[in-house]
């Protein structure tokens, strides 16, 4: 079977997270019934697919990766096409690349890049509500610069990861750790880069961060609670709408 | 009573329309409930409110202008912060202030300027979707720039205004009628400022342009349509989620 890898941007505000559950729509669900409807297969019959990694209920995606075994050969251009005729206006299929049967979206993925938009604004933008947290208080965007750059590097992120996790090595790299005030918007832009991101590790990062913007804890924290390895001591998991899925980079650049 | 200019913004997606109609909810509604319960009147009183103009269904607004009659004096930050504090996100008062009792936001109104934003991608951005028109077509946009010259000044538009209006006077005056195009976004956006417009005006004359710009029209046609005073020879309505009311000019900066 032919397998393709698919670069899919999505708007997750009405569904329940990537990955298919019980309780809502899902964008896996709405991406295999479209693959089925290309495939010509039954609605009992899966066409195998796997993502690079899971996100949460509410999380958006500019360049999320799925990988697709798909029954027959097709062009990767007519597969792109067909499948953004079928998805709903929120998944958008930007790009289907032909690629070795031993490519794998998750375990070939060497970084990600997620961001993470906070609107500072006293009352939220109408506009960007939906793809931001708003955060109304007074905040030391300085104290943030500087307390971020204990993030970089190899860490233990155990104090960053939810209890819920099934993950037991929680040491991650993480390559870059920045943030950028916006003037115009008046919003405050995450960035963050790595090899691996552990359970709604970026979402907690942001919580703890904004409380150091907040006064609330001091500026050296992050580096005690890289130490201390307990979730209970960092901040709250940052809301999901105010994050994005980015981009995910494998060893070829498979989307030329 | 003491009058209060209220400029407001709102993402018209899930409403009616501005105005107040039977099939469901308009952002009036929604704006003259929260006035009540700051001026804790019953619910079958009203607090008199007029706007500058109505929009659309699905239409936008970044800087309506609504005049309100209050039954006491209020600061006009703590009426800003408290119907902010009521209002649903999608509705956000950007300022209040003040005006005399002679103010009227319709009538004292000289200038108005709209927005219509236009998706070129090939499928439509999952996040600009309920803020654009999307339109995947192959479009020459040096041909809408040289159209779109003939619409500035003044001219009878009644080839370009909805048959279902009452309006008898169809001649208005447009003093900017412009198009830039957006690379990063691939996205086309038409501006039009003027002393007033036509009921679906500025979506007919997208409409029009847009099939100026796929070569079904010639560039010539806008005058040709300026002349004839004939609806039924222009281009379709464009749709309303791509329609942004930017901003309502008064003689006097109301909001400093």
């Amino acid at each position: 079977m032919p397998r393709y890898a698919l670069k899919i941007q999505y708007d997750g505000t009405n569904y329940v997270g990537y990955q298919v559950q019980d309780n809502g729509l899902s964008i896996q669900e709405v991406l295999e019934r479209a693959l089925r409807r290309i495939a010509k297969v039954s609605s009992t019959t899966r066409v195998a697919n796997t993502v690079s990694g899971r996100t949460d209920a509410g999380v958006h995606a500019l360049g999320q990766v799925v990988h697709v075994d798909f029954p027959y050969e097709i062009p990767s251009e007519g597969l792109r096409r067909g499948l953004n005729s079928i998805l709903d206006d929120s998944i958008r299929v930007v790009a289907v690349a032909c690629v070795s049967n031993t490519f794998h979206a998750r375990y070939d993925a060497i970084s990600k890049t997620y961001r993470y938009i906070v609107d500072l604004n006293d009352f939220p933008n109408p506009f960007t509500r939906l793809y931001t947290l708003h955060h109304p208080y007074p905040i030391e965007i300085a104290r943030i610069e500087e307390a971020i750059q204990a993030v970089k590097g190899t860490h233990d992120f155990t104090s960053f990861c939810s209890t819920k996790t099934q993950q037991e090595d929680k040491v991650r790299t993480v390559t870059e750790a920045a943030i950028v005030y916006q003037e115009d918007a008046n919003h405050l832009i995450f960035t963050f880069s790595g090899n691996g991101f552990l359970y709604n590790m970026v979402r907690i990062l942001v919580g703890t961060l904004l409380q150091i913007g907040d006064g609330i804890r001091p500026v050296s924290d992050m580096e005690r609670l890289l130490q201390v390895r307990d979730r209970n001591l960092a901040g709250p998991t940052a809301k999901p709408e105010g994050l994005f899925l980015v981009e995910v980079v494998y060893p070829e650049n498979i989307f030329k």
